[in-house]
């Protein structure tokens, strides 16, 4: 994220090298080792989530060939230049890894609000984004009565305070909903507008919840379609699952964390995380810290130091605890 | 207007040429002689009204030196660059001039939704334009609850739908608004918008139907401000105050529709024209014949052949009635 915050990303991994390092200066105690991972791009400059879906497995080469940053240059000619193209990828052995463990700032209030200092992630939110389109006809402002415009900007605004209503009732605890861009096109002062839009983005953990919310938008459009001689149509942009993560691993880190006399806060995650894609082959886990106002995405993104502390302590001893427990393959 | 019609301005600038053509041939009958006059710019390419404000006296040194068109070319080098620069300005007389005259195509579906063929206008609308301004909160619209939101873009939704609602009651029967431009900020799916804006321009022939309406919006931004944590701001960005037309010259006009068999349509004009300039100097009217379909602003404009021979023949009469009733000083 650019002129993101110091955290996002950056305090998982460094937890890692640190748990590694004094596992190795304590002469690796147990029969289990450690490997640290950063995963590059998880915040899609060139491709979202890059990183694990290569350690996944789930990077094809025309990924890789389709892939570009905002000024246009190639994923691949970024790799040359930095002189990785040649390298080879590592990969995900199932054989080798027995759980994969992510800790990461909150980016959000609710540890905060609760006055947690350790959240238990269980689940990572599915997403959705839909684009409405309205259709109606440019006209001049100034000569064309009320009664007889074809105003795609007034029905965008109506359906979207139906839909903002609709969203009240149907959202369940966890739903979450924005309505991040609108454009009026051809968005003069002085013509009737012939074209509106609306990208609508929703989040819930669980799918029936989210189909739920798609119901009711295209309800929404539909209301909307034909209304004042303007037409209304839905284009599904984007999807992704929910992902549930694994519920003892998720025991584990809060057993740790009460070890260390805190009350942690099970939570879902409503932001994405690497952990998505590892989910699937191994064991997954995420711990959080809380966010200083819940700010993210910002230069002020913080934790206190004390929790930044305490987060480590809990994800070692989880570390630990899984030495104790486990008897790899290798 | 770039891809603009065929006749909005030029269909005036040919009943005048046509006039004194007609009557050049049958020998100016009468004292009265008739300038023909096509003024450049009315659009705005440089300069709203440029034309008539020059001609008006209305358009200093300092206005052609600020005036650029949409590419950034000056509108001195315009002028010097087509051999105008040292040009002498034609300049209004009024010891020379007794009534300005326009005709324009209506630009609007009045005519033709009445059933009319001749329009006589009686004002030209006033127009201002506010934009108003909410100021919220970015944050990750993923992790941040629902609650905590400070939702720039849901303030805009609520505020524009009251709007609507308000202006519906508050509008007079020939006042006409128009919230053309909708801007979210950042204006990403996954981000609440911390900025967001909307430009709302209306129209009436009577300023104090239009600072009712300003009242309107101040007490619908009042309303909003605040709402949600979010604050509401507006910013007056544009004045036209309303022209009311020459009462006398509008009844000749209306007379000699009448004498081809006509009956006119006594109306507003909601779109400026360069009347407005010249009003304030000399007795001025304008003349309207439809608009197919009400198609402005538009290479689909257009007006029926037989209207376009009307209109000329009853802008030939009040000529030739104000030659009658008319002794110039010279």
């Amino acid at each position: 994220m650019p002129r993101g915050g110091w955290l996002d990303g950056a305090l998982g991994v460094i937890y890692g090298l640190e748990i590694a390092r004094a596992r190795s200066e304590a002469g690796e105690p147990g029969p289990l080792g450690v490997d640290v991972i950063s995963f590059a791009d998880e915040e899609s400059t060139f491709l979202e989530l890059a990183g694990s879906r290569s350690f996944c497995g789930s990077l094809s080469d025309s990924d890789i060939d389709g892939a570009r940053n905002r000024e246009g240059v190639q994923l691949a000619a970024a790799l040359a230049e930095a002189g990785w193209a040649e390298h080879p990828r590592a990969r995900l052995d199932p054989s080798r890894h027995v759980a994969y463990l992510e800790a990461h700032i909150e980016q959000g209030p609710r540890l905060e609000a609760a006055g947690r200092r350790i959240g238990v992630v269980t689940h990572i939110v599915g997403i959705r984004r839909v684009q409405v389109t309205f259709r109606g006809q440019a006209d001049h402002a100034g000569t064309t009565p009320m009664h007889l415009r074809r105003d795609a900007g007034a029905a965008l605004i109506d359906f979207c305070h139906d839909l903002r209503a609709r969203l009240e009732k149907a959202g369940a605890a966890e739903s979450v909903w924005n309505l991040g861009r609108v454009s009026f096109a051809p968005g003069a002062a002085n013509v009737v507008p012939a074209e509106a839009q609306v990208l609508i983005e929703y989040r819930d953990p669980s799918a029936a919840q989210l189909d739920r919310i798609d119901a009711e938008i295209s309800s929404a459009v539909e209301a909307a379609d034909g209304r004042g001689d303007v037409r209304a149509t839905s284009t599904a942009v984007a999807e992704v699952p929910p992902t549930p993560l694994d519920a003892e691993l998720a025991e584990l880190i809060a057993s740790a964390a009460q070890g260390r006399g805190q009350q942690p806060l099970r939570m879902t995650s409503g932001a994405g995380h690497d952990a998505m894609m590892l989910s699937p082959h191994l064991p997954s886990a995420m711990l959080f810290v809380p966010s200083i106002g819940g700010r993210s995405h910002d230069a002020a993104e913080d934790t206190a130091e004390e929790d930044i502390v305490l987060g480590a302590e809990v994800m070692a001893d989880v570390v630990q605890e899984l030495a104790k427990t486990t008897s790899p393959d290798a």
